[in-house]
Formats: C-alpha cells, sequence, structure tokens
C-alpha cells in the first residue's frame, strides 16, 4: 500500500515536478453531472444538501468515480461559516445566497468555538468518512471561503455586482471592518484544523472576489488574512498544505507568490500561463488555470489551451486544474475528454 | 488665444510630462449630478437623451461647469453602434439595454455606412456644438465601445454575468465570429472618424468587457480590433490621438501597451500604478485609474489613493481618471475635492 505522502497532489505541493502533474477541478462535483442532480434531489434546500454526510460524501465521490482525478475537494459551502458564526443564511431556488446582512454600525458577530463546531459538526463527518472512502491515491482537500471573500456575502446579504455597501465600510472605517474580517479569519482557522483532523490532507480558500479590491488594500485584507489563517493551521498542522486562490487580482498575483505559509496558489483563468510561469511558479506551486467556458466549447479549441497550459507550466511544480468553477451546462464527455489528456500528457 | 495643440490632454496624449497631468473622470456627466437628473427628465427614454443634441451638449457640459476637466468626454452611449447596424435596442427603466440577439447561425449584419450615418447623425451634431461650446482649454473626446465589448450586448442580447453565449460562439467558431468583430470594428471606425470631423480632438475605444476573454484571445479580439479601427483612424487623421481600455485583462496590459497606433491606455482600479508605471508608461500614457468607490467613500481614505497615484504616475505622460465610472451614489462635493487635489497637485 503506496503511503499517503506518495499522492501526486501532495508532492507537486511538497514544490516536486512531477512526469504528469496531478489534476483535480473546482466545482467538479455538481450540477453538469446527472447524478449530483440524482442525489441533490433527495435533500431539501442546498444547505441541507451540504449537513447531510451520506449525501456530501457521495457528491465528493461521483466525480472521482467518472474521472479518476488526483484529489477530491469535500462538498459544502463557503456561507457555512457565517451560519457557524450565528447569522441567518438560506439559499432561495433562483436566486442564490440571502443572508440577515451585518452592518457597519451593529455588534460584529462573535466568535463562539463551540457553537461553531456544533454547526459545522456534520461537515467533519463528512471529511471522515471521505478520508475512509475515497481511492488511496487520491488526496482530498478541505476548503473555506477566504476572510473577505465570506465577508463580501455578510454584509451585501448575498451576491454583489461591485459591493458598495462592504467597500464603503472597509474604505470608511477600515479599524472596525478589519474586526470583522479578524473574526472569519478565526473562525475559518478553527474550521479547516477540524476538517485536518478528521482528515483533509491539503486546505484551499477560495478568495473569489478578492478582486473587488484595489490593489492597496490586498495586503489587510487578502494577503494578511490568508497569512493568519496559514500560521494557526501550522501551529498545530506544520505539514498541511495551504492553497490560495485570490481570484483576479491580476499583476498583483507577483505579490500573493510570497505569502508566507502558503504552497500553492491558484490562478484564475485571466492569466496567461507563461506570465504565471515567470512570476508565480518560482515561489511555490502554480494551480490552474483552463476558462471552464472553453469545457463547454470541447474540441480542439478546449486541448489546445490545456495542452497549453501543461507545456508551459508543467516543467515546474504544478496541479492542473480550471481558472474558476464548472458551470452547469459543461457536457460531461468533454470533461472525460480534458481528464484523458492530462493523464496523458508527459514532460517533454 | 491658445492653440488647441496647447490643451493639456493633447499634449499628455503626445507624451509629454507635464507639471501636473490633465484630468477628467470617466462617466462625469451622469446621474450623482442634480443638473444631470434635470436634463435627463426633459427626454423620453436613455437612447432620447443620447440623441438629442441640445440635452447631449447640455450634461456634457455640466461636470465641466462645476469642476473644470481638462477634458470633455461626449455623452452617448457604446449601444448606439448595434442600431447604427440595424439591430433593434432599447432601455427598460430598471433592467438596462435589452437587444434582440443576433444568433450564430442567423446572418451577421451588414454595414450599410448611409444607414449607419444616418442613425448616428445626432451625435454628429452634439459633437460639433460641442467643439463650439466649450471652454477653449478643454479638449473633446469622442468615444465608442470595442468591438468585443459591444459585440457582447449583440450576442447575449443585453448585459451578462459571464458571457456563455458570445463565449461558446467565439471559442467554437473563430472564423465566423471574427467576421462579425469586423463588421463591429469598421463601422465603429466610420463613427469615430465623423466625430473627429465635427470637432473630437482624441478618442476612446472602452473595451468594458475585455476581462470576459483568456490571454490568448486577447490578440485577436481585443488587441487586433482596436489597431484596425485606430489604422483606419489615422489613415485620414494622422494626429488624432486614441486611447485604448482594455479594462480588467491585468498583467496583460503590457502586452497592450505595445499597440501599434495607441497613444493612450486607461488603466482600471485593478492595476497597482507602480505596476504601470513600470510595464506601461514606458511604451505610451497612462490613464487611471482611482477605484470611483473611494469617490463615494472620500475623506482621507480618497486623498491618500489619489495621492499615490499622482505621486506615482505624474513623472511620465499621465491623465488622472477613474478606474471605472463614476456611480450614481457619488456625492458631488467627494468629486469637487478631488478635482482641487489634482488641480493643485504638482511635481516634486
Amino acid at each position: 500500500m503506496p503511503h499517503k505522502n506518495d499522492k501526486l497532489l501532495l508532492r507537486a505541493l511538497r514544490g516536486e515536478t512531477l512526469e504528469r502533474p496531478p489534476f483535480w477541478f473546482m466545482r467538479q462535483a455538481g450540477r453538469y453531472l446527472p447524478e449530483y442532480r440524482e442525489t441533490r434531489a433527495q435533500a431539501g434546500d442546498f444547505l441541507d444538501l451540504c449537513y447531510r454526510p451520506d449525501l456530501a460524501e457521495e457528491v465528493t465521490l461521483q466525480p472521482i468515480r467518472r474521472y479518476g482525478m488526483d484529489a477530491a475537494i469535500l462538498f459544502a459551502d463557503i456561507l457555512l461559516v457565517p451560519q457557524g458564526l450565528g447569522q441567518h443564511v438560506e439559499f432561495r431556488a433562483g436566486e442564490g445566497p440571502v443572508l440577515e446582512p451585518i452592518t457597519r454600525n451593529a455588534d460584529i458577530p462573535v466568535l463562539d468555538a463551540e457553537r461553531l463546531h456544533e454547526t459545522l459538526g456534520p461537515v467533519y463527518e463528512t471529511v471522515a468518512r471521505l478520508s475512509k472512502s475515497l481511492p488511496e491515491n487520491v488526496a482530498l482537500i478541505g476548503f473555506a471561503g477566504a476572510p473577505w471573500t465570506v465577508a463580501t456575502y455578510m454584509v451585501e446579504g448575498g451576491g454583489s455586482k461591485d459591493y458598495p455597501t462592504i467597500k464603503n465600510w472597509a474604505f470608511a472605517d477600515p479599524e472596525n471592518f478589519q474586526r470583522l474580517i479578524d473574526v472569519v479569519a478565526d473562525a475559518t482557522a478553527l474550521y479547516l484544523k477540524k476538517q485536518i483532523e478528521a482528515g483533509a490532507e491539503a486546505v484551499q480558500l477560495f478568495d473569489t472576489w478578492a478582486m473587488a479590491l484595489p490593489p492597496a488594500f490586498h495586503e489587510r485584507l487578502v494577503f494578511g488574512p490568508l497569512r493568519r489563517i496559514a500560521e494557526a493551521i501550522h501551529a498545530d498542522h506544520p505539514d498541511i498544505p495551504v492553497i490560495g486562490f485570490p481570484r483576479g487580482i491580476g499583476a498583483a498575483y507577483a505579490q500573493a507568490a510570497r505569502i508566507r505559509g502558503i504552497a500553492g496558489l491558484s490562478i484564475d483563468w485571466s492569466m496567461d500561463p507563461s506570465w504565471a510561469a515567470e512570476h508565480v511558479q518560482p515561489h511555490l506551486t502554480v494551480q490552474g488555470n483552463l476558462d471552464p467556458r472553453l469545457v463547454v466549447a470541447g474540441g480542439e479549441v478546449m486541448t489546445r489551451a490545456a495542452s497549453d497550459i501543461l507545456d508551459t507550466l508543467g516543467d515546474g511544480p504544478f496541479i492542473f486544474n480550471l481558472g474558476h468553477g464548472f458551470v452547469p451546462e459543461t457536457p460531461p464527455e468533454h470533461v472525460a475528454e480534458l481528464a484523458e489528456l492530462v493523464k496523458g500528457w508527459r514532460r517533454g
């Protein structure tokens, strides 16, 4: 039986350049798969699916069975942490998440570790189940939203077009706002440590809306919280790699690549792979970055772009992935073709 | 009387570094101004306002009277060109633009120059009026949407979250799609040349949704069309500077800075000014890039960010501007403070 540290994903995150990189896909479990939609129908709302360990385990495993990725990512949602902080969260069909927004002049939530873990206990159980049921060569990735991104939902009360309320708060009252970011960061660290104790072998922090901030605010609201969470994790679990995904920050990925304690950086599809090879890969493992809309298109335009990413980034520490999650209309057969392409690629 | 080429904006676009840079603001005419809302009420729908030379002239002049910018930008909309190509366009209150979408398997619109100029004639009249009524030191900027951005509306039928239809078309059937881009580019060049003949002294091409494309598609769909339009303009008007604004392309601004025939590049607020000073400004004039949400916040956070941009980019050819247009909730008094700050800045 292979040692768990031999898993391709973990080797890549230790900085090894492999003969062929490991791969997984953001939103690899989800609506584009008919078996997902079947399992989904057994749950009540979307949050119920996240909190049902039997169902969350099943949907996490489904894409692995089909495509044999090198890593599975826990099926959950980034808005479970606000729930663990006591905020009301619901998912309305066709409307997305709706939260009772936290306002600038009201009380900032207090982190109550007991309540947090009680709320999120079913997630830890899902992780524990997965660490037993996954094939032995498949790494298990835990995850959470990064504090800035989670806070956008907490303050705007849901998704947002250009983040008017949170940006005004962050700009006009930075000390007060930092308290919110710190509470979310500390809750996130506790949450991820429990995932690790239940069996997660790496964790990824999704900062999907990092792109909403001008660069002068990256250090305080994006890079700093990421470092804070990584340090808290490594105090207890020094060998667990942390992957950051500050989406859409463009040239500032060169700064993100220098965040202490981060083993991997996921780059979005707006980045030129050759730029990342020059400015990011010398510092840590790069993950990415195929445009998921290219997988909807499929065919030659997809395989050419995927091959270009592999050829450009495969000569250093690298994890093949998308630059953003699969969209629901992705044809499963295109995903199969993409998976075979990566599995068949070898360093030239 | 000063020679028109002495205008600060035109000097900056010729590559001069000035004692204090010229400034104007994207969406400087618009809903944040009470006098705009009054004029707006005299028109029918939003398109009626664009096609009424008396009213469009008035709203173009309003911010100049208040704040004394160094440039006025024609008040119009990027969707007038699709109208000039015969596409049905309307603005529904609270919903934004709605177009009868062009589909991949239907006929691509044919450029009929006579119809185009007949439709857009009132815009040329607005430009002609403005070239007489503007203060003598204020430059007049004409503008249009860049072909990719205009095409997103033409194909998606309005605004879009992630451009599923047009991206699938552009990815899966690139030759056919290129024909649409070329038609829009050629119509745009004709439109801008007429603006120039009516008195526009510089033109800006807004590629607001350039950010929707992976870098492998920039050359064909963003940089190439921009070059094609600039070449068509310069064949007749070699001295008219063209400003490009490929919004949100991040590190690829370094490539955009090398597009032949472009005098200025407008950078969005996601860019670090010092990165632009290093990678863009050596090649051409930089314009930008304050986050308009910082003007909503106002106070020290706004003045500090504006000063940082001026200090970082003011030592080379530079036009102070926003990184995206003003939002309706911008307090006019914050704009006044910002304008005074720029007017009072001097190279150190």
